[in-house]
């Protein structure tokens, strides 16, 4: 139950994001509606098809991508100035989808039986794999650049379940919790990774 | 039979619409196959992979491949005067291979008895996912951003089909036609979907 | 045992090319060794997923993902000026990556029973499949725009192993060095397959 409830988060958070990268664009609401749907379900599939579940798993997911659909079509008829509220939460919600996400990707792969190498890739891939295809069709640079740590906080999932350290659902709410707070407090504070000094000796 | 020969027209329709912008961006005569063969036979991959046809099936089209194969040899050798009496039919070709693909990938879901949502993904992936992987590719702005309505017109196979409506050979060329005209006199109205005036507001 | 050394020594070479895009792109530990990750294991997944291949034979290669991990982590950590020294043998290790990884997914395909079309596209998928998504998602001019000819050299593996003209072990090394000569050549000898004289015509 609180499962659902997160993955309805997750889904929400994801399918606003694609709609508000589409606004921007001046997308149609085709367009919107798309790239919406791309983000929020995109990561999972491509997750499925790579750790091996049947993929029709995806269209099994009939009140998930109606729920998706009306958010979507409320959000293109929302007031601007609304907007300028949602952007503040934003990051939030997405902090939500990506640790809901990233938990329930690293499940996933454990319930398959399947190595920690693919937990990793499942939480890694579940987690911003939508925003990476929604980068990638409006055109702009990928979530790779995003100066606050970012994609690296799906490993406390990819690993903490991989290894089999986290397998009861107190657990994988503690992990959830634990991701969106790295995200937030990355953003907070700024917290980077190291880059190699390759790229400044090369441009000097 | 029809329905092979739409297929063909299809097929030819999206290689075509390949090596033409391969050779806008002057590639070279591989670059050209590739995204020719992209174009025409990688929206009905994503296609199969995302509504779980066996993948093999992709390799059984050896007949459509050599003719593909053929039709872009041709092109390639083609003197350019002619490419300019190409490109005005360039426009119907490319909403036949739509209509036909679209309507084909609704039936291949309906026959995997997936639900609407399938029907409707797998009429625009197949109609347009090849485009969308030669724009990919080629790194030019995707099909979302077509003026005219485009993708949106594949989601009348997808519901016609996918709700039942449309179940046999008939129905199915009345579809065909349905989406060849609303494409063609979407371009030629200049036909358009609505979009956020959030945009608007911000670049003021 | 000499395919393994291949497949080692393939793996390695893409995985850095991928860790020097990054590095150029000014990415962070974590893009670094998602990109190279992407680029070493890329192909191949693709390759698995059109020909059919159990997706998760993928998770099977613990070792590779461990000595392309390592590999990583002392790239990143490498003086700047050995980099230079680095970049002038990238070449041939991208041949040989080229190579090893065209005449093992042409056996993949064989081996699946596909017709000669999967053993071609096996071969350029696995052989040029990795660096393709690590130029898409590094912004990137794809492989199709080397000048030097490439990609057509997988041609080789594709169509020796799937004509069943090439099925032994000496034959296989054999094409091995041929498409890293033939690469190197052409680098050499900027030898260039032939463009369409249409582009020169419209840009006059």
């Amino acid at each position: 139950m609180t499962w659902d409830i997160l993955n309805v988060i997750g889904t929400i958070a994801f399918a606003l994001s694609g709609v508000f990268v589409a606004m921007e664009e001046d997308y149609d609401l085709m367009g919107i509606y798309i790239l919406g749907f791309v983000t929020a379900f995109g990561g999972g599939a491509i997750r499925n098809i790579l750790i091996g579940v049947p993929v029709t798993a995806l269209w099994e997911q009939g009140t998930l991508f109606f729920i998706a659909f009306l958010i979507m079509t409320f959000a293109f008829f929302l007031p601007a100035f609304l907007f300028e509220t949602w952007l503040k939460w934003g990051l939030l919600f997405d902090a939500i989808g990506l640790g809901a996400f990233a938990v329930q990707g690293a499940i996933f792969a454990q319930e398959m039986n399947l190595p920690l190498s693919a937990s990793i890739a499942a939480a890694a891939l579940t987690g911003t794999g939508g925003g990476m295809i929604r980068d990638l069709l409006a055109g702009r640079k990928p979530l790779f650049l995003r100066h606050e740590i970012y994609i690296a906080w799906t490993m406390l999932a990819g690993i903490g379940v991989g290894m089999g350290w986290i397998q009861s659902m107190p657990g994988y709410l503690i992990l959830l919790v634990a991701i969106i707070l790295c995200r937030m407090l990355s953003v907070q504070f700024n917290w980077r990774l190291p880059r190699s000094k390759w790229h400044e000796r090369r441009t000097q």
